[in-house]
Parts: C-alpha cells; structure tokens; sequence
C-alpha cells in the first residue's frame, strides 16, 4: 500500500533499536505503558476535531455492516491524544492522580500520498495528567526526558524549543489585540514564519484581512523573532519584557520556573533555548509549547513536540484533567534520519551461526547452540547440510557476525573454530572458554556503542 | 469498544512482560523482525480466503472514498501470514533464505462479541521459510523455541503435542479413503473430538453424510486415538504402525527425524508427546503440526500452534516457498491465564521516587534522581507539595517500591532515608552507597524472579 513504511529486516532492527530506546527512557523517568485499541467509536474519535481531521480519518465496517449499507460506526484512531483522554476518562476511577502515562502506538491518517507523509505510523508519546490541577514543575521535566531520549539516540546536536502560550497572549493584549480569535489567527500566521519568510507573513498581516499598523507588525515579529543563547541569556530576555498586564506576568513567571528547573533536571543549556515563535499549530494548548530541532538539520523540523493543556478531557468527563505531554512521530523521524544519512542500518539480532561441518555431528552442534543461547547469546544453527564456504556466505549476508565451527579435529582437541566476520580472522578457543571468549567480543562491541549487539544478552547470563 | 482488551498500567505491564519474554526468545533463537501495515488492499488478504474469513475481515474507508460511495479497497489484516506472504513476494529478490522471520503484532476480526473472543489481539508469528526445499530438520527447531519460550514464562508444565499430516493421510488411505476431500471432511470431524466426544464424532462419522463402517470409525478412533508418554515411547508407536503406502512411510519418517533432533535441541521428554488426532483446521498444512497444551489446564486448549506447509506464496509469486511456523495469539494467552489464575499482576517499571521534603531543595532531590536514572534505575521525582504521608500514599498506589528522602538531618551528615515499601522498613545509607544499595536490592528481587523490575536495569549501568 502507499503512503505506508515497510522495512527490510536489518532496517526493521534499526527503528526497532529507535522505539527500544525511547521507552527506556520513558521508564527511566517513571512513566508507564498503556495501550488502547486501534478501532474505536468514530463519534468518540471525531468529538472535538474540525474539518480536517475528520477528512483524514478511516473509517472501519465489517462485512455486515457494509452489506447492510450502514453508516461506518468505527474509525481508526488518528493520534493518540483522543484514545488517552477517552481512557482516563473511562478508567478515571482506578488511576492514580498524576497519571504519568506512555504509550508507543502507530496512528492512521488518509494523506494524501506524498514523499515522507504517512498513512500509518508509530507515535511515541508521554503525558502527565493532574485531577483539578497540575504544578508548571512537571512541565520543566518533560524537556529533561526530550534531553534523555535524544542524548542516548545520538543524532547529532539538538536544541529544545521553549515558548508560553500565556506569554505570546500577553503580548498580544499589550499590542491592543485583545480579541482570542484575532490572536489565534496571528499566531497561525506567525506559526508559519519559517516557512513562508518574514516578508509573506507581514504582507498578510498588514492587509485588509488583518488590518494591522505597520508598527504592530514591527513589534510583533520583532517579539516573536526572540531567541535565547544560553541559560542566563534566556532569563534576561525574560527580565527586558516589561510585562504589564497578567497574562503576560504569568507566562513570564511560567517560563522562568520552567527554565530554572530544567537546568535543576540537569539538562545542559545548550539543549534549551527560549523561542518566542513558537505557538504549535492546535488550539489545544494553554502554556509551555515545546519543539525540539536538530542543529545541523532545520529542514527536518520539530522531532518532538508538545506543551501543556488546560483539559484533557472534557468531552468525555466533567472531572478536570489538566495536562502536559509531547509526541515524537518515530516513523516519520525514522525516515527523517535515513533521508539525511543519520540512520544506522541495524545489525543483526543473530551473533552466533553454529556451522554444520558432518551431518552426523548435527546433534553435537545443536548442544552448543543450546549452551550458547542459555548464556544469553543469540544463536541459529545451520540445519541444512551445504558446502562451508555456502555457510559463511548466507552468515554474511544475514548479518551474523561469528561462525562457530567443531569438526573431526577439533572434536579430537577440545577446541571450537570462531571465524569473525566482521574483522575477517579466525581464531581457536578450547570449548570450554567458547562462551566467555564470545561474550568478551560481544561485550566490546556494545561498549563501543554498536547498537547490533542486543543488550539483552548481558541480561540473560547468569 | 466491546471485544478489545484494554488494560490498565500494571496489567499492561504484565502483558508487556509477556511479549517480551517472547521476543527474547525468537531473538535467540536467530529470527529477524518484521513488521507490516495493519491496512492492506482488501484483494490481496482476500486471495485465499474461503467464505468464513471474508465475513471476519474489517473494510477500510477514508472519508473521500466513503462519500463518493465506493467499495472498500482496503481492509485490516486478520492474520499475520497472509502479509508474511505477500512480503516475501514483494521483497524476495531482498532477502536471505532461509528466511527467518518473527512477526508480533495485532490483527483485527469482526467477531461476534463474545467472552474470551477478540476483535484487536496480537499474534506472535514465527516462520521459516526456504526457497524451493526446506529440511524437514527445521519442523524439529520449532519446538525448540515453543520449549524456551514457555519454560521463561513460567506458567506450568505443558506439552507441545505433534502429528504429522502426511501420516495421516497415508493412514486414511491404508483405510481405503484415498479421496482427498473425502479425507479432509473426515479430519475436521476428527478436530471436534476434544469439543463433542467420540461418541457424537463416531455417530456423525458411520451416518449417511459419511458412510463409513463401524469397523473403519473404530480404526480411525484407535489411531487417533494415539499419545505417547516419553520418548522411546513415541518412537516405539511409530515403528508400530505397519506404514504400507508412500505417505505413511513418509510421515513416519518425518516424525521420527523430527522427534529425534527435538531431543537433540534439548527439550526434555516430558515436553513433547505424539498426538495423532491433530489436524489443525486450515487445510494448509501439509506435514509437521504442533498444539501446546498446559498439563494443568487443558480447558484452555492449544495455546500455540501451526506446521508445515508447502507453499507460502503461490498467489504472490512463482517461487515455490515451502515453510514451517508457529503461531502464539499472546492477547487470548493473556486473557486465559489472567481467568486460570496463572497471570501475576504487573509490578510497576518505577523503582524510586524521591520525595520531596522542602520545595527550596527541589534542585537537589532533581539531582539525586538524575544520578540514579543515570544508574539505570527508573526514577520518578515528587515535584508537587505535599505532606510526606500522602507522598508514601501515591508511591504506594503507583507501586513505586522506593522513597528516598533527603531532610535537613539528612543533608547535614550526608545521608539518605529509603523506605522499602515492599517491606515496611526504613533505613538510612551514606549518600555515595545510595546506587549500590539500591542495585543490590533491585537486582535480588530480579533473581527472586521479580518480573516488576525491568532487567534493563542491569543494562543500562556502566
């Protein structure tokens, strides 16, 4: 089908390695999993959305629904914002309250078919939802599980955008914009800053439709053109905005709590920077806004994004639900990287091929491929009897780093034969070291950060 | 949506404990992932369907092709072998054979809502497939891994039952039914022997609809009738069988081949038994099969199951595939050892939550948090005010094992106060031993066969 991601095995290793990677960290921060069914009540899904979501969704109908010429009922879940605010709703009782939750799912959308759009693909998203109320402390340590993830995936230097919603909305009410909707449609153009130019953007928002002075649009894109380089820099550009109305002492006063404690959560500064352009395109969100950027990468855009909202759920619950979470959309960041060369084809799960050197000696190599795997090593053997030279081929080919050989001299001395393919040597071990020998190797290769080798196998040994 | 599982975060921990544990697994024993869209063309998961699949599947519709009336071109897919044959096809010319591939992912069924049936379930799919020929030697690794993976999980004896089709069809023959249709009627009666008994099967089998003689039911009841205890056993009733026609020699063959090198894959004769009444429904199979049944449990039924077949792909591609693979529907697993008792509850992935006795020390318990997820060890930090009580209270609920607590006593002889909560006790370390206590106590429970703590633990250190 198009529009959809489908991997070749060792690729399929590599996004798996990325997914891997992001609920480590997660978990490390506390957060815990849910799943939620990927067809649902389409008038559950479709509640809060506008015209575009719903010319995006599919709708689902079993064959007898469909024979009987009914109206689809079902629809595939779109993102998974939806299914979580139905889920706490629906769960609320038995939850505890801040409910810090993730979730790792692929999500359906009918794009259009187009280079790096896709029809399904996996969203990595956490949330931390507080009943009534939920302190701006938690939404200083969500940029500290941004650090984590991208940290440990190692793609390069990134920088995590902060913004507040309150703040941009204060200074709207300070340039005599009072009107929400008015704001909304500023910042929807200012949202498109980076795509259409400033020169585009201050036509559009001089023109009748708008209606703004000339020197209004100076000060608004001169706002909104804020960036901060370094911690102490961010907190004197917080300082230099006379903010003389509420809202806008209230984002300050948000974005500075936000930034003191992001630092306390020992991200580095320059992981964060303050950027004032930044509204998110969803009306949903109340406060902090966050996008993350690759350095040497701005076309990519935001790898991960999100920010803090008022209520999760009100169309499902009268409890208030206030919240903060982000969603990397992994597909889509996975395809990113391969296009820029960052993506590492992964290697094989598979570390060891016991080689079949005499048919008759199969029941001997299946022994050693059993002592293998219960040290933790992943071990397939070879079962059908072919020349050894065919062995290390097809080893090669899939990927499986050592071939371990017994023939009639080393069953007569005690040894095994190991031949590394990756460094191309092969080299004698006596049976009994075979296993500690293997893992010394595997051992070194994770260390030096080759993310073929599965963690796992340290796990397993005893 | 009536007839999905949805869990809540400790259950969902369980289920992901599972899955897991079964991924580990495949990985060792040298399968590779894929994964394939939940949406394929409705023509291509249709090709081989009979009339009961078709009235399961779920269609897909964007809102476009709904409005303009259409006829879904798409559809969810009900299986993971049906894409497991249409990838192989696509992708051949890219891959390794023998292919070995896992698949874990959910499939959809317009079932009727029923307890213990699923309309969203994962499937945890292995196949090996080869191109043109495939040793019968790979039908004896299957159980192999089938040993492994329920020895890890830890839920009683089982036992994987085998039959071999070929075996039976030669028997059928010796028995004067050499028609093909004829024979696969008679074996779908013989399939419900578990479900009606042998005596609803004998009458239904000697009636018009059949025709056969009292004295062919009685033979064909006796013969399936067969199960072996042990291994000399089972080798013994195969040399028992007087195999008069090609197929039953060649069955009996396999059977022995396959029989043989199980026990050289190292599963003990407790685990693996004849059972010479397995069909398995799909007329696909064309040798080996497999059920797994739980001693302890055998209301439960198969709890995985599959075989040998000769073509995976013939409605994709000319290649002849021949393949054999097994299939776990881990969702139902789930469900029936939660019903039977047999499935522990989750423990949370949280191991520490650092309470929070002084908000002007945040930064620092923010500190002591970041160096024990650095540590590896899943930390959640208390970053709303509240008394200590309710703080022990939340950790509690959440099942977070750990509070570490760092008051002003504290902070003077540099010390920290854990409470154990599993254990009702409290005790204080030197700040700089915190890790290495805790790992010790994290990784005795991990040994104790505490599936609470993730053994990413262990991992993640330096």
């Amino acid at each position: 089908m198009p529009g959809v991601m489908e991997l070749l095995p060792l690729d399929q290793i590599a996004l798996q390695n990325l997914l891997d990677t992001v609920r480590r960290n997660f978990e490390r921060f506390g957060f815990l999993p849910i799943e939620t069914p990927a067809i649902e009540f389409s008038n559950v899904l479709l509640t809060k959305s506008g015209g575009e979501t719903e010319r995006q969704v599919y709708f689902v109908q079993s064959t007898g629904s469909l024979k009987q010429g009914e109206v689809p009922e079902l629809a595939l879940r779109f993102d998974l914002t939806v299914p979580l605010a139905r889920y706490v709703a629906e769960h609320e009782a038995q939850l505890t309250f801040p409910f810090r939750r993730y979730q790792m799912q692929r999500v359906y959308r009918g794009e259009s078919a187009q280079r790096g759009r896709f029809r399904e693909f996996y969203q990595c998203d956490i949330d931390v939802i507080g009943k009534d109320a939920l302190s701006v402390r938690f939404d200083a340590e969500i940029p500290a599980v941004i650090h984590s993830i991208f940290s440990e995936l190692k793609i390069g230097a990134f920088t995590i955008q902060l913004n507040n919603r309150k703040l941009l909305r204060g200074f709207f009410e300070q340039q005599g914009i009072a009107d929400n909707q008015q704001q909304m449609l500023i910042l929807r153009e200012v949202d498109k800053l980076d795509k259409r130019g400033p020169g585009r953007v201050r036509e559009t928002l001089t023109s009748a439709d708008f209606g703004l002075s000339a020197e209004a649009v100076d000060a608004i894109l001169a706002f909104v053109g804020t960036r901060s380089s370094g911690h102490q820099d961010a907190l004197a550009k917080l300082a230099a905005i006379a903010a003389d109305n509420e809202s806008l002492r209230v984002g300050v006063a948000e974005l500075r709590e936000v930034l003191e404690l992001v630092r306390a959560f020992g991200v580095p500064e320059t992981n964060y920077a303050l950027n004032f352009s930044i509204a998110r395109g969803l009306d949903y969100y109340t406060g902090t806004v966050y996008e993350t950027t690759l350095d040497a990468h701005p076309e990519i855009g935001s790898i991960c994004s999100g920010g803090r909202y008022e209520d999760l759920a009100s169309h499902y619950t009268r409890s208030k639900l206030p919240g903060v979470g982000i969603s990397i959309g992994a597909t889509r960041l996975f395809w990113q990287l391969q296009q820029a060369g960052l993506a590492r084809r992964g290697q094989s799960h598979v570390q060891v091929l016991v080689a079949q050197m005499d048919a008759a000696e199969l029941p001997r190599a299946l022994g050693l491929a059993t002592q293998l795997r219960m040290a933790g090593i992943n071990t397939e053997v070879q079962l059908e009897s072919k020349k050894l030279a065919r062995q290390f081929q097809y080893a090669d080919r899939a990927g499986i780093r050592f071939v371990v050989m017994q023939g009639a001299d080393e069953l007569a001395n005690g040894t095994v034969a190991v031949k590394d393919l990756r460094r191309g040597e092969q080299f004698a071990v006596a049976e009994a070291e075979l296993i500690k020998t293997l893992r010394v190797e595997i051992e070194q290769s994770r260390v030096m950060g080759d993310a073929a080798l599965p963690a796992a196998a340290a796990v397993v040994a005893p």
